[in-house]
This record gives C-alpha cells, sequence and structure tokens, in this order.
C-alpha cells in the first residue's frame, strides 16, 4: 500500500463550520499541487452527503490561487457541509462513488464524527484491496478531539467569545446589573472557559464561568450570583449550553421539563435562546435588588458568531492551513490512514507540531476540559488561561478612566 | 449670555452604550482643552445619576492624552451611563449640583432622552439666570434622532450586524435551513435595515427583511420564508425586535400572549431570545420540508455585540469624535444650547459637515426610516444601501467556489 497510487483526490468538509474550515481546505489543495500521481483534486458537495446522492463534484484542479486564498479567508464550509452521519448502506455508495471517480485520495475536514467516516471508508478499501489513503483534517470549534493539543476553529471562536465578553463586560459597567451570555459547546466547556481570557483587571467579568464538566447546582448557582453582586454591584456570566446537573440532566431541559412549554409544545434548547432566558427568569424571581424590585437581568445567546465571525485568530487560519497542508503531504509520502493532531512543543515561544494519529484514537470520542483547566465550581484555572492565550491571537485593550 | 463665563466644564454619558460613545467623551474633552475660561473638566458618574444621588465627579482636566486615546478606543461608557428619565425633584438637585461645582458648560452625551435632559436643565438655568451652556452630543445604535443624517454608534451597530449577516449567511449555504437572525431597535428599523449590507451575491442573504414600519403579518410572513426556501432550500431572514402588526402591537407581545408562559410568569422580549425562539417554532409548525419532517430552523438574537463590539466603523469612530469636539468649541465660541447633528453635504465622496440644531428640535422626537429607504414588505431600497454603505468601513469580502 506505500507504493503511490495514481488516481484523483477528492476532499469534502463536515459537520459545523468554522471561520477557518476553507483555509483547511485551501491547505489540502496547496499540498496537493505538483504531486504528478494526483489527476484532478475534486471537493464533495455538502461532505459524504454529495457523494451518497451523486451530486457532480467540484473541480479545484485549476482554480487559480489568488481566487483559492480569497476562499481561505471565508468563513463556513465553501463545498457545503453535512450534519449526516452515514449509515452502513450510504458507505456502500459512498465507496461506489470512489472507485467510480477514480479517487486515491480521500481528505476529510471535520470533527470525531467525520474521523469516524473516514475510518469506515478506510476499512472499506480495505476489505476490497482498493488502495485509498484516507485523511481526517481536524476542525471544530468545541476543541474536543482526542490526541490534539487544540483543534483548527477553536481560536477564532475563542477569540470571539473573549472579545465578546471583553466589550460585553464594560457595557455591563455602564448600565449594571446580572448579564448572563450563553456558550456554545454541549459536552466540553474549552469554549466557554476561553470567555475567562476577557479579564483585564481585577474587578472585570466573566464573574462566574459554568461549564458542562462541572455538576451545575441551581440553589448554588443563585447564591454564587447574589454573592458577585452584593461585592461589585454587577455580575456577568459565562455558562455553557451544556450545563448539566450532577446526575448529567441538561439544565435546560430541566428547567424547561418543570414548566409550561411555549405555544408550539416545543422544547429546544439548541440555536435557541432558552436556557438564557430561563436563567434570567429564575434570577428575577430569587434575588432581589436592595429597593425590593427584581434586579436589571439580561441574557443574550452567542450564537452562530461564535464559530462563524469573519475575522479570526490569526494563528488559528495558519494552524488550519498547515494541517490540510500536511494531510496532503502525509497521503503523498505513503501514508494510508490517520488524522492530523496539532500538538504543543512549548508554551514560552508558542510553538507546535503536526503529527499523524490512528483514525480509531479520534474517531467518535470526546475530549472533555482536564481537571487542572478548572478552578472550583465556577472558574477556570491559571492552566488554562496559559493554555488558551496564544490560541486567539493580540486582543483588543480596555482602558477605563 | 454671549460673554465667556469662567468656571468649570462636566461631560455626562447617557442610554444605551455604543463601540463610540468614548470618542465623542474624548472629543469634547480635547476641544475644551486650553480654553483659559475652563477651570476643570468633569465628567459625572453614570450620568445625571451621578448628580442626583451627589456622587463624586471624575477629574478628566489632567489625564494624559496617550491614556485618553485609549479610553476613547474602548466600548461602553467609561463614565458609567444611565437609563433614569430625571423627575422635576431630580432636576431641582442636578441643578444644585451645578451651581454648587461651578458648572459652566454642560456635555451630555446621548439619544433623544438625554438631549430632553439638556433642554430642561437649560430651561432651569435660563429661569435662574445662571450662565450656563448646554450641548447635547448624538449617540444612538438606532439612529433614531430628528435633523440627524445619522448618529454616531450607528456605522458601527451597522457594520456588525453587516458582518454578522454575512458569515451567517455562508453558514446558512453550508448547512441550509431557515435562518432568523432578529435585531436591536425596537421603533426604527435602520439597524435591521444594515443586514442588506451583507449581500453580495445575487442569492445572498438576508433574503427578508422585516422593519418595524413595515406591518408584520404573520400568514403574509410564513408564505414569503415558503417562498425563498422554494426557489433556494434556504432562507435567511432578517427581523427587528420591534415588528408591529397592523394596529402597532408588538409581535414578540402577541405571539407569547397567545400562547402560554414560561416556568416563571414572565413574558420578556427585550434582552431575551423569546421573539427569535416564538418564530422559528411558528415555522416549524406551518412549514413542512418535500420529507414532511420540519425543516432545520433556527434563531439567534444578535444582542448586546450590536452596540459594544470592539471593533467599530472607523468612519462612525471618526464622526463621534467630531461632534464631541464640535460641542466643545460651538460652546466656547459662545452656543448657550443646542445638539449637534451630521449633516451629509454629499455622498460620491462622502461628506459630511456637523451642524447645531435646537435641543426642542430633537428631544423626546423618534425619527423612523423614511419611505423611500424601504422595498415592499420585506427589504430595503437602493437608496438605502447607498445611504448606509459609507457609515461602515470596508466589509470583508467573501469568496465562493
Amino acid at each position: 500500500m506505500s507504493k503511490v497510487a495514481e488516481g484523483n483526490a477528492i476532499i469534502g468538509q463536515s459537520g459545523g463550520p468554522t471561520a477557518v474550515i476553507n483555509q483547511s481546505l485551501v491547505g489540502v489543495v496547496e499540498g496537493l499541487k505538483g504531486f504528478k500521481p494526483i489527476k484532478r483534486i475534486l471537493g464533495m458537495r455538502h461532505g459524504v452527503d454529495g457523494l451518497i446522492k451523486g451530486l457532480p463534484t467540484i473541480d479545484l484542479t485549476e482554480v487559480p490561487q489568488a481566487h483559492l486564498e480569497k476562499v481561505a479567508k471565508t468563513p463556513s464550509a465553501a463545498l457545503g457541509s453535512s450534519r449526516a452521519k452515514p449509515t452502513e448502506a450510504d458507505c456502500v455508495k459512498i465507496f461506489e462513488q470512489i472507485r467510480k471517480n477514480d479517487i486515491r485520495y480521500f481528505f476529510y475536514i471535520g470533527g470525531n464524527d467525520s474521523s469516524d467516516t473516514c475510518r469506515i471508508v478506510h476499512e472499506m478499501s480495505q476489505r476490497a484491496g482498493y488502495d485509498l489513503r484516507c485523511l481526517h483534517v481536524p476542525k471544530t470549534v468545541d476543541n474536543d478531539l482526542m490526541y490534539n493539543d487544540h483543534t483548527p476553529g477553536y481560536g477564532s471562536a475563542a477569540r470571539y467569545v473573549a472579545m465578546a465578553f471583553m466589550a460585553d463586560d464594560r457595557d455591563n459597567f455602564s448600565l449594571p446589573g446580572i448579564k448572563i451570555n450563553v456558550i456554545m459547546g454541549r459536552n466540553a466547556g474549552f469554549l466557554t472557559a476561553a470567555s475567562a481570557l476577557a479579564r483585564h483587571h481585577e474587578d472585570c467579568g466573566p464573574h462566574l464561568i459554568y461549564l458542562p464538566e462541572v455538576p451545575f447546582e441551581i440553589d448554588r448557582f443563585v447564591e454564587e450570583v447574589k454573592g458577585v453582586i452584593g461585592k461589585l454591584n454587577r455580575c456577568q456570566i459565562a455558562v455553557s449550553e451544556g450545563v448539566k446537573d450532577k446526575d448529567g440532566t441538561e439544565i435546560g431541559a430541566k428547567l424547561i421539563q418543570g414548566a409550561q412549554t411555549d405555544a408550539h409544545g416545543n422544547v429546544q434548547l439548541s440555536g435557541s435562546g432558552a436556557l438564557g432566558d430561563m436563567l434570567a427568569n429564575l434570577i428575577k424571581e430569587r434575588i432581589k435588588s436592595p429597593s425590593g424590585k427584581p434586579p436589571r437581568v439580561r441574557a443574550d445567546t452567542l450564537g452562530y458568531m461564535q464559530r462563524c465571525w469573519p475575522e479570526p485568530s490569526p494563528v488559528d487560519a495558519a494552524e488550519a492551513r498547515g494541517v490540510g497542508c500536511k494531510a496532503a503531504q502525509e497521503a503523498m509520502s505513503g501514508t494510508t490512514d490517520g488524522s492530523i493532531a496539532i500538538i504543543r512543543k512549548s508554551n514560552h515561544p508558542y510553538r507546535v507540531e503536526k503529527h499523524v494519529v490512528r483514525l480509531m484514537d479520534v474517531a467518535a470520542k470526546t475530549r472533555h476540559m482536564p481537571a487542572e483547566f478548572i478552578s472550583g465550581t465556577h472558574d477556570v484555572s491559571h492552566d488554562f488561561i496559559d493554555y488558551c492565550k496564544p490560541l486567539v491571537g493580540e486582543l483588543p485593550q480596555m482602558e477605563r478612566l
């Protein structure tokens, strides 16, 4: 299998898009260019969905570099993405299309589900004795891939979250009250934790950070908010959309279960403002200001801007390009299958290497915030700040009078 | 009253903060510096609230220019802001503090309520025969001040909205579905309208734009969404938080009235995700995809980032500084009272002048989107695009394959 196979390469993008997922796409194309055994470089439309449905591919072979550079800077998947987890029957169709299109190099940019798709496709090719190199290119704002120090897409999303909290903290200072910001990441708290980078002064928010890794207790939450209000007369709170109680039940679902549903009988948490609104209502009910009136409480759900805001972290953009390029080079130099992982070699100065890890080690597994990144019930550690800071690029400075 | 009075100047910030309200603060300070009759330049804490409560002022006279420049670049009111509308008794207290602090120059940065406060304070000084110059410095992301071509703060908020829609449109292309984004501006649609600047290609979103100036009909809304879905298989929608039916009832309140309330019996629209979530649920109920399943529908409420995102429009930042400086110069050159207004002199090239208008013409009035900026039931006109484009600065380019 280490002999170089002649044929075509195909690239797909999968899962929730990021601000830099097209950097990885362009990285793969760049890495493959000028490599003789590869005849055409093709793009799947909407990931393996396009192959399953037999949609025509997009020929990337002749796209001028200047055009590719503009695509690289555009957020979200330029080829289209897919949320589908292929069934066994789907995989048969995918493999048919691979043979039909004379594909010998298969690149899939995505999270842990995508690396699992990559693994399945590779196993099918092996069973069929068909020479196919399958490389997974990491991408996820959740930062939850095993064996990765961090994943492309995370740094830009973390940058957005940190900037949002910095600016919102000043807003909360201007008009004091309780402000809840709900952050993406149902299972892993890395993105919620990045809010801590916003702190630039001892009384700055976020004053409380709630991660999905730490059981969330409603009574304790109310007491912690009261504590901050008593000290600062304001409170800025970072809450992961995935906070859970000690039994693992999502708080959002729990708060709404105990309540009546909305006009249409629906309970929705993701892509909606429900969790933030429920927590805001809870606080209004249980915390009174000295005047006896409910305090000023507002909730924002940071939403899709976290994953697509068009001003990415420069280091994240460069690394996303790099992992794409590395995957191409690995395939060309004989690696039959694997996932590219970013490994940190040093933090001062910040330096990383890109390694190949086994697909089965990454596939369908979730990495959580390690214990040393968490501090108490509502904060992150200095270790986390040290870890996250180099990933987001330079942040704006907030100055006071 | 045109004789130059010796004494102190005081500056306050009021209402919802913006990304550039501190530019105006620094503009006033800059404009006053070196003007002999002014002994001290003071800042009110939290607007007139600080005067009413007798809070100590902040002395800005000796703050180094380098420090002020950093403050100018920081979003939200560095002096603190206030939402309070002073009562008559409050105004007596304000005037007492003005006399006590030997204030002869009063600058108030804010929206139409703030210009009304300015007007009342000026009238009190006249009745008392106390020489006080009262200048209102415009600020509002809503862009709803009379006699102003546009207001400082709007351009930066409009920039955020346009960038959010550009990026989110690519996200919606990647994973097709129906996406609702709810935008600030309860009475005026200028900020919602700015979403149209995101369009860079004929099939780009926002595909539907709903302004508070155009009566919103739920049945027509559902049909219009169906129409776009039928054509593009996706739909990105801009909705003002203040959309109203033909009787002027807010749609948010209406949708929730007909429904059961949440766990805590509260109905909240502003600073919450309720309107977006209600519209999303409505669509899920009434639009089926060809498979019979409800389509993928998501709602984001863009929230406070609109008014505080720390990367402002450069032209907005410069104009915000300019109106502050102009207010100082007017006060020094004998103007006893008035509001600074930005008047557009030419659009190609973009050129504005800053004039003084009467406080009573701006005070407590709301400017709406003029008819020529609106197109049909769900769009803005080319005139609006021409109007808005110069205010937001250069936007990122989105490129496709």
